[in-house]
């Protein structure tokens, strides 16, 4: 049986990043059991630099068995339950998958809405509190990957807290490569993923939750509706022993092992680099794209963009998917193409982890332009 | 940042089982993006190498993304709408977690029941349809992992089709060690896991939907409960392309891309070895094992054993723990603590996939011998 082995890429798209091979060469480590002392020190060891990451205390903070939208599961089954009135922001695709997920777990969901490409404003969140005063949570998006949109977050927990309400946070594509601090920012559940800023393979969905969310889960009335995701066994086996729990630790599932070995490297190398240089790596890299592109008369389609991935309107009569593919077939690179409402309109370019390089940017810069001049 | 590269243990409990290294070397692969054509081949490929594994021409087979628990909630969250009866034999931990799985979709779940380490004869299961006539479907577990008992499957189908049911199969511990025939066996919906006798890290939770339960997925009143695990969608990434589908690949969820190549290459050994010669040497190391065991007074718990796990009782004035502790500190052996009603009580002695050896089957004959003896 012959099997391929894949050729590189230069992955520049909204997502997985490229992996460096050090991550690589801990991802193939020795493949241990679930309750082995070893691999519990690993996970432990795992979940204090994910705190250090996020900026957190919470001692429930770990990455769950999936991708990230297992992470996004993860928190809405738990925190949500039938009958819970919620408020969600929806400013492209990745809010309105959070509204699909909370309905699913039986919330009555209340939208709040901006165009595509846009952020909101903290005083339309506060308005939709005022109208819905039973809602127990808001869920917003920092990065939006579909749209490239940056949300700001600082001071939306004042407002969310003061009426009752939780603050829960999508950092797929921000954990790792823009500011976001957990704790300062009063989030009480965030979630993201590893294959984005972290520049580990996709697998494993990075959460935290504060005391208001632990507090709301000790007052369910029914279980929550995953098992796979119900954190009131997860954390058994969480935080018992190295965390704040104390006690045996409790089989739930049999973890990615593997996967593991890969994050903690992964974390390992952000806290190398340092937080504050990392995000200013990030910022760098997309100054620089940004001029190189709209030197070359390129928009960018959000009012305020993300620096780690760049989402521009495609140019009048330039062929997307043969542009991509191209770039693909002659340069070995990969750019995302529009999602939703934005397929055939955008492109979108990622600066993620490992690949937020000059280098990265130079070369795409180069690759695009000598594609769309033929 | 110094992380400690993790030491090599013989992994005999269980799961996971022993990786090999050419699985491992897949596994550290380059990192594609998921709509990479390089990826969907590979992904089409492996689902293809699933189907020959599984035994099974159901289009609809592919690893989920998450480990074998995930599996099951993927079956029972797609096959399974609140207000349904269904019928769940329970033998062992795992069927008892089906049965929570399914009542947490929705379902009223009435129970056969049979002591640890027992099988449930097919006839009971017959009483239980006949009592329950509104039943969609019967979950059974084939290896109960727990307890170490082979459940009969064959012939059953008929019984459960015979009363316009489904036959939903856990097959964690069986699938790629002993035999399992999904076509021929008539199964409607399976799951299994990556990290038992197929040899690979965990992290994937191989499942196939025959035609009856494709049925039932289209005749849902509402959405799954489960986005993350939504067939209704996840088929459109799966079966476009390659598959029955055609049409162009839907985006869903970033897949555990590193995972695919790893699952890949495993079932590439299974179906180079040959799935007869495969599943005659897991028979080979299980009697050589039980011989060995008997020998030294040891006592298997179930009454019909599976191959791939050894359930023995814990001898008479053993230490439990501090047994299991030598075995791995002395000789790197993990072997399994007994679960559920048998902790305390038994062992668990995996032989699966890579593992099951004469060389393993020798050594932990001898390491037991020796810690046992002191």
């Amino acid at each position: 049986m012959n099997t391929q082995f894949p050729h590189e890429r230069i992955l520049m798209g909204p997502g997985p990043s490229p992996v460096p091979q050090r991550v690589l060469r801990a991802l193939a480590g020795p493949t241990l059991g679930h309750l082995d002392p070893q691999y519990l020190a690993i996970m432990d060891e795992t979940c204090e630099m994910l705190r250090q990451v996020m900026q957190t205390r919470n001692p429930l903070t770990f990455p769950v068995s999936g991708t990230g939208m297992a992470g996004m599961e993860c928190i809405a089954s738990n925190l949500v339950e039938p009958g819970d009135e919620v408020i969600v922001c929806v400013q492209g695709v990745f809010g309105g998958r959070m509204k699909d997920v909370m309905e699913r777990c039986g919330a009555t969901v209340h939208v709040v809405e901006a165009p595509w490409g846009e952020t909101i404003p903290h005083e339309r969140i506060a308005e939709a509190l005022d109208r819905n005063p039973r809602a127990t949570l808001v869920g917003i998006v920092h990065a939006e990957t579909s749209t490239g949109a940056h949300q700001p977050l600082e001071g939306l927990a004042g407002i969310v807290h003061a009426k009752g309400a939780m603050l829960v946070v999508d950092a797929v594509t921000s954990l790792g490569g823009h500011e976001l601090r957990v704790d300062d920012w009063g989030i009480d559940a965030i979630y993201s993923g590893t294959q984005k800023c972290l520049s580990c393979p996709p697998g494993l969905s990075p959460v935290s939750f504060g005391e208001r969310a632990l507090a709301r889960l000790d007052a369910r009335k029914r279980k929550p509706q995953s098992w796979y995701l119900d954190v009131t066994m997860l954390r058994k086996y969480y935080l018992s022993g190295g965390g704040a729990g104390g006690g045996a630790r409790v089989y739930h599932h049999t973890a990615p092992i593997n996967m593991t070995y890969a994050l903690r490297e992964a974390l390992a190398i952000v806290l190398e680099e340092g937080l504050d240089a990392r995000i200013a790596r990030h910022a760098a890299a997309h100054q620089r794209l940004r001029a190189g592109l709209e030197r070359m008369g390129l928009r960018y389609i959000p009012s305020r963009s993300l620096h780690t991935l760049n989402c521009i309107a495609i140019p009048e009569g330039a062929d997307d998917a043969g542009t991509r593919r191209r770039l693909l077939e002659e340069y070995g690179i990969e750019i995302g193409a529009g999602l939703g409402v934005m397929a055939g309109k955008a492109w979108r370019i990622g600066l993620m982890g490992h690949g937020a390089t000059v280098r990265n940017v130079d070369l795409v810069l180069a690759a695009l332009a000598s594609v769309l001049a033929r």
